[in-house]
């Protein structure tokens, strides 16, 4: 099944813009094991919109559209579509009366200009929005099913997700139920991962199972795409392989689904009704940023502290010129953290203490991490050398920082060798 | 003239990576004068490489192609590009010496499958990539001149500025000399500074100056893109646009062109060698993660406190309940910021302390900022209310507190209402 898809508007082709909405339909179509052969862009302009409607009704099967639907004059979508089609636009009666509710659940009187989102080609079948007053909706261009999408993300995510991807699976003949499996690991680059899942697919010997990667530094995201005849079927086929991922990337596996790192330190101290300081230098606020905003992290987060300088740590804390000497140590390490914990008297603390090379940024950039974690069951230190530059340090010190944490919660090994460290 | 950009690559198309070179080539372009007509995006597929390059050489003037330089299978820009005009693939000798050279000065030697990033089609101009093994070229397919770029978007970025845009304007016939300037500002939404605006680009009746925005919450780019004949007439045009500019944004303008709004605050700081302390509270450590990394902030940034509750306030500091009672006030922010300031020796204190609305996060969920600002000058304190959601919030109170500051250290108002605060 040929797939296009053709995004619209000047402020994407324009580049004010970056065009998200076509990453994310391309992975949710990946993800149901469909694939995109041909992306368009072009701006709310008559002439380039046919133009692009035809090319893509001679060559595709379904054609996602995506923008265009407002109730502006640069609003081009369902004019063009119904040119393209050869049809005449004609009231929705039903889109008319959904939109005008709308506005009066809100207090509101529509405004005339958005009759012309009612205005659909005679030849379309409708698709509801359910949270916004572009209505969605497909017709024929062409040899083409076309499906019309509005831009603005949110919705654009529910039509898709609820009526576009069903229709278009429908029309493939693709089996009706497909899952996506995801596991977010870190400390493991992507063709490690590819080379510790070699075999994967074969677990399930159907072939219904299919794997795939996408790599954010420092985070990899494993994702397993499932097809079988009911959602019976798919568990039975997924089981055997999310097994054996979880048995292969094994401590590298910090969360699943939409799970996150810090979502699951914090679900794992709210457990044990914890309390958590973090330390911070170099890091600078972001492994606090990550985790003290989250709803409910109020009643476990007790305090951050942010220093550039070790002297700084010695004000803080008190700690003697010994305990915290200007060359950072294991023992140093160890003792800001259970300063950090004893002081502000919380359960846990975290403290991520960075050695940075001198000079320039630089390619080879690198920094020496030392993390500590003091815990009512006792400390633990961790000391790691990452290399290539200074953001690519602080991202990684970040992470290495919420995932050691994350490892002790567990009861994981706190140290254990990523694919990202040198020695 | 137009223009066309084609990107091309299996990561682009599946959505696995975000296009941002689009929009980055996109805007660009829009900086000197120059439009986008038409965006493609193709895999790494003979077929739809081929069938993409015709079709852009019979619509377009010029066509910018991203990707498929490397030295793998996969990458076939060079070969179809040859088939699509006509012609053969023959050995760019200068290039491979510079590949040879360039692995030499590594102490490498050169893989052979690199001899392939040297073939380029016979009647192709070779384009020099200083800091990259892929070089770009440049030849005709159909009626149009094609540019092939790399896909490393720090390999294009040279590329498209110093060799690709400046060959596009001399084939457009535009003015050889061209100038983007831009102001940062923080607190008017993108309709009130077009309004501010108005009648600016008739300051000029050249007709030399074009006024754009890019906003990117919570700040506002304003942009002038000035043509002349040369840099000195470009100037000259500037010059009354960019006073009239500063004088109509006024005190909102907190930096220009590559400036930031945390530089700018860290410049200040330096000149007067200062020290800054930042308390933190639902924006979680996000302020010093602006501020506390930067180059030489190590000088500056003296501590950072990120706390969720008042009475752990209380714990760092020792403020008295009656300083710093449960319902904020302008005289417990001010203390707040008087005793971060005294008690952790530094010569400026902020503090940004946020009472979240109730309940779930939604469109209408709020927060009331306290932003306080004690400095050798004294104590300043400014109330604001924001709505828009949890996130919004946060990122609006990031920027009102380091705002305040940058306004405080400036001599400007602390206190000027802006666009996005309700009552």
């Amino acid at each position: 099944m040929r797939i296009e898809i053709l995004c619209t508007g000047d402020e994407v082709l324009t580049g004010k813009i970056v065009n998200t909405n076509f990453s994310y339909m391309a992975q949710k179509l990946e993800d149901v094991g469909l694939s995109v052969h041909w992306g368009t862009t072009v701006g709310d302009d008559r002439e380039s919109l046919l133009a692009a409607f035809k090319l893509a009704g001679e060559r595709a099967d379904a054609v996602i559209v995506n923008g265009g639907l407002g109730p502006t004059v640069d609003d081009l979508s369902q004019e063009i579509a119904a040119q393209a089609a050869g049809v005449e636009l004609v009231l929705h009666e039903g889109w008319l009366a959904t939109m005008e509710s709308f506005f009066t659940r809100r207090a509101r009187t529509m405004p005339p200009n958005n009759v012309k989102q009612a205005m659909l080609p005679a030849t379309a079948e409708m698709i509801d929005n359910p949270i916004g007053t572009a209505c969605g909706f497909a017709l024929d261009i062409g040899k083409a099913r076309f499906f019309f999408t509005p831009g603005v993300p949110r919705e654009l995510r529910r039509m898709l997700e609820e009526q576009v991807i069903p229709r278009i699976l429908a029309r493939s003949g693709e089996p009706a139920s497909i899952h996506l499996k995801r596991f977010h690991s870190y400390g493991i680059g992507e063709s490690h991962a590819d080379q510790l899942l070699t075999g994967l697919e074969d677990l399930d010997p159907t072939g219904g199972v299919k794997l795939g990667f996408r790599a954010h530094y420092p985070q990899l995201e494993t994702k397993l795409t499932v097809r079988g005849k009911d959602m019976d079927d798919v568990h039975r086929k997924l089981a055997p392989v999310a097994a054996a991922v979880r048995e292969r990337l094994g401590n590298f596996i910090m969360a699943e689904d939409d799970q996150t790192l810090e979502g699951v330190v914090l679900a794992e101290l709210t457990k044990r009704q914890a309390t958590l300081t973090v330390v911070e230098t170099f890091t600078a606020g972001q492994i606090a940023a990550r985790f003290a905003h989250l709803p409910n992290a109020e009643h476990v987060f007790r305090r951050g502290v942010v220093v550039r300088h070790l002297t700084e740590l010695h004000n803080v804390f008190g700690l003697s010129d010994v305990a915290l000497s200007s060359a950072l140590t294991e023992e140093a390490t160890g003792a800001a953290a259970n300063a950090a914990r004893d002081q502000t008297k919380a359960s846990h603390a975290l403290v991520s203490l960075i050695e940075l090379d001198e000079g320039a940024d630089r390619m080879d950039f690198g920094g020496t991490l030392w993390t500590g974690i003091a815990t009512p069951e006792g400390t633990e230190v961790r000391r790691s050398r990452i290399l290539g530059g200074r953001e690519w340090v602080r991202l990684g010190a970040v992470e290495m920082g919420l995932d050691c944490l994350r490892r002790q919660l567990q009861g994981l090994p706190v140290v254990e060798r990523i694919d990202f460290e040198k020695t």
